[in-house]
């Protein structure tokens, strides 16, 4: 057993919670939070009740160093670093949720996020956790950077494309829709339940922090800068994402090698499934689970259409999470993620 | 023309100044607020965009005379009692959408609300109003407590039956279903959306402020003091409240007679729909709009199930305020009301 | 007073009746169905509880001539055509909600639609209704083309960046989000609440019916052959559309210039709203009514991003069938909908 | 391993296969269907893609016995008599999660139900399937009639009452209220979601089928016959039953008992928790799980208040039904239901 902590007790810490539940070799033993410190968790979220005997602690690297073997850090950016700093010097393995390992440039991060980062040698060492396409480097590194939601749900559908080369690394937009879990769990006018429900939106139009992320991974699979947009949507629905990717075939490249190379990707894949010709997916099939579904659409005027499904809390957060960490600590890779989605 | 003034800038209110957009006479010409000062309306509530130029106010004693004829009053309780003090004697009509004025017994007021009443003895003039019940006294009334929403809906099913004494005073139980627009505009965790959505539970069980007001009236109707339970429950939607309420016929009196009272009483009512035996009412069907509509069931036994049916932020408050003031303005009763739910 | 009729029960018909109860000139005194002969209307809608006496009869053209000035069809495909050619003949001006009418092109008609058109002859002079477009035209025209929801908030961002040549025609990409109603009222598979509810899908990858219905639209615009792209997703709510559109700058065009020319086309008209720079809509701001908010984006590389927001409804269905029948017998334009979105 | 067949493709087949999933010992390997003969269940129900390679096959009681070990059936009431029977002589454990073998007395199914039962001999040996209640007698029977998913939320929180004589056995109220999925998987009127979707309704009021499935067992806990009434509610959610249920204190029993028979009952319980005082359950908490959450609230005038939240398919059906079988046969009870509810 691997003695796990949380630091950060929000909806992804949550979902840890839920998820190592049925996990046979990952015990949660600490969880840290700056307002509830004293909370039971299963008072705070009470699907747990009477399964966790947890309480929110405050967060002291200390206490931490002493009780964990393995840390998720679940919090607001720029707190990370100074976390991660002190845990992998202690050998402890950190999976960060957060943002701020993901950007390979300290200065797309400053000017996404706002922050100088405070470690940026720690970057080059950091691996982005799509397991799917970083898995060795994964299995040997000290920190993942737990990829964002909505980049999890189009980089997996765009990277084997911009890879093989078969589409234009220019005119990408990705037009994603997220349920409202995404927008955390400290109340304010962007989830009050009267301001979402019976209503969708665009928001983040042109500037989402999201949107470097996904370029920076498109660009390292295109071997070249790509040139996308990014436009998110909030849904009147607790759990889910939809990406629909538009982009462009090469000239000469065949409409039929756009699935074969997401099949040939993808095929071994627990967690991907690529559904036939016709077909496309909804964001309920994978609900609470850890699963990608990804459907494709090919035109003859070379128009490549990808929509993508996934859970934003499981695959997109706290599965990809598990999953990591898993592949981290030499644990099966499905390991506590085996469920499917909760339909209907 | 009604130059009309609306003290608070909450869902209430922006309730009313949606339905005076279609109100021939009353022209909405000053909005307060107390953290939105300087901003317009149409900025908070995009619906208005457009259709009104009012931005949020201060709140002026002096300058609410110069400006209105009548003034609605939405804001937290505790805070209307000075301003209906002053307003009035400065000859302003007003109506209440707080509790200030709904109970008669400022003893009840302190323990429900923690508050000591600063002016007791306005309650006995302030009239309750639902205008099916109290029509001619708020006529020629200063003061409207204009009703809370889930005593509107429990209250105008339940009177007419108290009334001609059909229905034993004990054992009344009043299981309300309320819409999320219930628990105001301000976020807090009642009203997030991934609190909300997808669930349903009870709350204030035991204890609900509306307990007291909804007794208050039924035992007025009764003529003795009447015994009732009261639970709510937050369901995932925006707007609407149905109350399923349990009662028991007196020995000897018919079923049909509960029926017959109920047609009686409302069969003139422009705003209240009996419903024939054996349907009932779901709350879509009055959505947005000022009807109430009502489903009667009795047995053998002597159980009486009444189900009724109102939007809570419409009859269960800006509607009824509107159908207030025009009584005690001497407009056509339902000048800017007569639109029906939106449904689907 | 008009004496109005109405062939078809189904939600647009619904829509219609909703609507025409504030409406001081239209007076519904026939309405037509297949399934529901006999049956009242307010028994199949209940928010019209005591406000019509109407009940379904069979569709029988004769009637319809004695009782009715003027027509709305809403139908499925290919049966307004007949009706069409008998009223109109015998001088009773018809809004048709359906399809029949909208496609130029009879070859495109069958294509998508697979029948041949009994009347290829009256598409040239049916007029396509956007009023804020075809103004002129509608109102000395006898058969309206009402426009599909997707359709009408699709071309009324885009037809003015087209009309002044601003934008490149090819490379469009329209990305909507719909509420569940445009599914219409008949149980099926996809407007099942467990199948739609906490989900979202595309749906018509690459084929929907709306697709040449925009192409000609934004084609006329452009004075040529536009490409773009069309998907539409299924949002688990009753009402809205949102529409993302992507689109370029041609070589040497402002940024500046989309706005002004949407401004210009738009800043008289009473239901299309300009949103201020940075801000978006949300659907919740039209729910019910007939209005239409437009968010403009550009950024430095010249695109575009247009996101619109209407009722499918009522802009995109029965509000503006009442706004082009407004046109057609000379009442004022906004008569019957002037009200606002309800919100929350 | 044992080879489980499913009789039935609705919903609670689909979430049979889905719980099986991460069974260890329970392997489906048969599904029959009427309309679906053919197609694989991963079609069927999307969440189930790439995880079972099951297909639909016509119902051949030959075929299923020799696949098989033990048998779900999943089928509209009338259907499960023959087969039941046939199965059972065959050796083979029976779950039925119809109503065929819920109600003792075949008088009162054919009252409800509108059929004569085809083996009312059989009724006798059937064990009413709530295994908190009935654990022993289920580990040796050969056919559980799995409990309806309202009388599970009700029988459980009121036995313990009653058989202690706590409470009164007359004028007991469940008002229940239920996500959609309670429905049916077949499109029809009452699960359209524009019809069901932001609004709340009662339904079968006085009537509906659950009531004497209630009395019946409510009666078996009292010793006596007791006298309830029951109102289901349709709430616009997936999954979820929260039901509030109204009694009294029995002359000269304490408030504190009531609690403290509960937890008598229920605290060894693994799926039951019984929440502090003034805590009350939300029907997320269970989203998904086998769990029931009650509170628990009594007053001075010894009103006694329970609200219960299970999910309708899963302890409410197929969870329950699984937990059932692993009695039957032998296996840890809470094999493959051990997951928490899915929260936010």
């Amino acid at each position: 057993m691997y003695r796990i902590g949380i630091i950060g007790d929000g909806y992804t810490a949550a979902e840890l919670l839920r998820l190592m539940l049925v996990h046979r070799v990952f015990n949660p033993v600490y969880i840290s939070s700056t307002e509830n410190i004293g909370t039971r968790v299963d008072e705070l979220y009470p699907q747990l009740y009477g399964r966790s005997d947890l309480a929110c602690e405050p967060t002291e690297i200390e206490v931490i160093k002493q009780k964990c073997d393995a840390v998720f850090l679940a919090l607001p950016h720029g707190l990370s670093v100074p976390m991660v700093k002190q845990l992998t010097a202690a050998g402890i393995k950190c999976v960060d949720l957060g943002a701020d390992f993901r950007l390979k440039d300290a200065e797309i991060y400053k000017k996404y996020y706002g922050l100088t980062h405070e470690a940026p040698e720690m970057l080059v060492d950091a691996v982005y956790g799509i397991p799917e396409l970083y898995r060795d480097k994964i299995k040997s590194c000290d920190v993942v950077a737990n990829p964002g939601c909505f980049p999890t749900s189009a980089i997996l559908p765009m990277a084997p494309l911009l890879r093989k080369g078969l589409i234009e690394p220019t005119g990408i937009i990705v037009d994603s829709k997220s349920g409202v879990s995404g927008a955390g769990r400290t109340p304010k006018d962007s989830n009050n339940f009267c301001n979402v429900n019976e209503s969708i939106k665009a928001y983040g139009v042109g500037n989402h922090r999201h949107t470097p992320e996904i370029a920076q991974e498109l660009s390292f699979a295109a071997g070249e800068k790509v040139q996308m947009l990014f436009t998110p949507h909030l849904v009147p629905m607790n759990r889910g994402i939809l990406s629909t990717i538009y982009s462009h075939l090469r000239p000469g490249v065949a409409r039929e090698d756009v699935r074969a190379a997401l099949e040939a990707q993808y095929n071994k894949e627990y967690f991907v499934n690529i559904l036939p010709e016709g077909t496309f997916p909804q964001t309920k099939s994978v609900y609470g689970s850890n699963f990608v579904q990804i459907g494709v659409h090919t035109d003859e005027e070379g128009n490549v259409i990808l929509v993508s499904a996934i859970d934003n809390l499981c695959k997109g957060a706290s599965g990809q999470a598990i999953q990591n960490m898993n592949l981290m600590l030499g644990v099966e890779e499905t390991e506590g993620l085996t469920f499917a989605g909760v339909n209907p």
